[in-house]
């Protein structure tokens, strides 16, 4: 398979000056809405325009099993990510409650769950394979299986018709794989990489680490599509390249938690104006996501000790995106108000 | 006027280990959602029951001016209060703008705007006066105005027809009144409780806080009716009524930033128990804002550098009311998941 990534084009900044005269002129003291008006600025900028629309949101939850999980890298058995996957369908998991409630509509995609799962409506089949390999001992993919991996993503992110796609996953094991691509791509040590992911007592935590060393140890790859090979998840591959889409369309890419954001700085590596688009919605009480989001230079919307995945962070961060946009369209002007004339 | 406020019960603490459990049954790794898992717990214990529903949310803005603002306290003139409430009865202001995002109705009461107001349907006159006194020379508000503003502000809380009745206000000049009941309440220096409200130059804060130790070395009042009469603000008391009418009928009260957190800190210094009913929904920029959460062992839920006040940031923070309820109702145990029988 041939890798033709579409070209992300970086914001055009020129349009910044006039978004901040407009916010600067709303009714309000000046500033007054901190972290919002910066958001607006940017949805402003990615949408290129000055009255920027956040009409349709959805979020694509990404599913993949990880051959690194019989290292016991995880709490959990691999099979709950199908059972997971089937729990979204049926509208009970936690991100489903969430969308209903800030109406976000979930898709589900089949990256690599190790399961044949029954077919059902919402239940997009893009498996690529049944898991990746077990990354302690070998590469968990094929350069052919990262690039149809990354392909479809870009396909889904460019295709959804949405003003933002929000990314979510799930993955049993998958803290470890993107603990690893964080490690290489930022770079930073191990320790500071890996968390307790879903939760461990300390021989668990123990069995991780050791787990992630093994495979570090066993390559020196550092450019981004060897280390999604290496590494792997097919879940995180396929959410980088749905990240490449959403952005090479014009759309906002919200972004989850910590795995969310390894994805996407694994997309920004290969196409560095992704950046541009994404809005990350949470700071994670997993390890490491802080000190990604720092590199990203990214301030994340809400920090609620949030340590889920499915998505469910960028579903909740979605109102701010659309009050945000709401500001620079909806609300009158200072001088309209004082004129006493604001209708 | 006879003062006899409702009584405010506590929250039945019996129902917390059974609404403990059912969290942590849920579909989802243990404590995984950090801060929305104790907001579901506290929701279930407003409404004592194990499946709380937030359906109906309004926000009451409550509007006053200030005979301090004489003194240069504000950077703006008092008559921006009445615009202001004229820009929200035509939903063209910030908070009718988010409120419109997060489905909240919003209602505007004239609690002491110095201003005769064209009448509205959407508007309550519960005007006590045009205006508070100026509390640098004397008292804002006689024991009789605290005394109706109360109760009137106990009305509205009590009547609302939602399960959450978020508080906001507009009165310009407020955040100095509110400082000087932080001050006398908390109790905390006026260094601390003194911030830049809608915003100031040295010289500008220089001035309000001349202003304010002015008022402060006026009177030695600790008391709350007391302190409410001398630094007053109709807003600010009326608010503070909202706040135990609404809690005494079992509502959950969404307090705001820096000025409704000091009416519900009054609130609280009346009736201890309106403290279980109040969720704070964000940290506000202002200075001593977080001083005065922390004494009330608050713990807010949005963090966006926001200090704009009408609710802006309660309304903001009501989807995720909605949700942390919704995580006690519609999500599936994750025993049922590991059946594979999640339907």
């Amino acid at each position: 398979m041939i890798l033709n990534l579409p070209v992300v084009a970086p914001v055009d900044l020129t349009l910044a000056e006039a978004l901040r005269a407009k916010l600067d002129g709303k009714a309000k003291p000046l500033g007054s809405l901190g972290r919002l008006e910066r958001l607006a600025l940017q949805l402003g900028l990615i949408q290129g325009r000055l009255d920027p629309r956040i009409g349709g949101v959805c979020v694509q939850v990404y599913a993949g099993d990880h051959g690194l999980n019989a290292e016991g890298v995880s709490a959990y058995p691999s099979a709950v990510t199908a059972a997971m996957v089937a729990t979204y369908l049926m509208g009970r998991a936690c991100v489903n409650a969430f969308a209903a409630v800030t109406e976000v509509e979930v898709g589900v995609i089949d990256a690599g769950v190790d399961a044949d799962l029954v077919s059902h409506p919402d239940l997009i089949d893009a498996k690529v394979r049944k898991g990746s390999r077990n990354a302690a001992r070998e590469p968990a993919l094929t350069a052919a299986e990262v690039a149809e991996a990354l392909m479809r993503g870009v396909q889904f992110g460019a295709e959804a018709r949405a003003d933002v796609v929000a990314l979510g996953e799930m993955g049993i094991g998958n803290t470890a794989s993107a603990a690893l691509i964080m490690h290489r791509l930022l770079p930073a040590s191990l320790e500071d990489c890996v968390g307790l992911g879903a939760g461990h007592d300390a021989a668990g935590l123990a069995r991780k680490m050791a787990a992630v060393q093994a495979a570090g140890a066993r390559s020196l790859a550092k450019a981004p599509l060897d280390v999604l090979a290496e590494f792997g998840g097919l879940e995180i591959v396929m959410l980088a390249g749905a990240a490449i889409g959403a952005a090479s369309t014009g759309k906002v890419v919200l972004v989850d938690g910590f795995i969310t954001t390894i994805a996407v700085l694994a997309a920004i590596r290969l196409q560095p104006a992704v950046r541009d688009y994404c809005v990350f919605a949470h700071a994670s009480a997993e390890r490491g996501h802080r000190l990604v989001l720092e590199s990203l230079d990214a301030e994340p919307l809400l920090d609620l000790g949030l340590r889920l995945g499915e998505g469910t962070g960028a579903v909740l961060a979605a109102p701010l995106l659309r009050a945000a946009a709401r500001l620079l369209t909806d609300v009158a002007d200072l001088s309209e108000v004082l004129a006493g004339s604001a209708g």
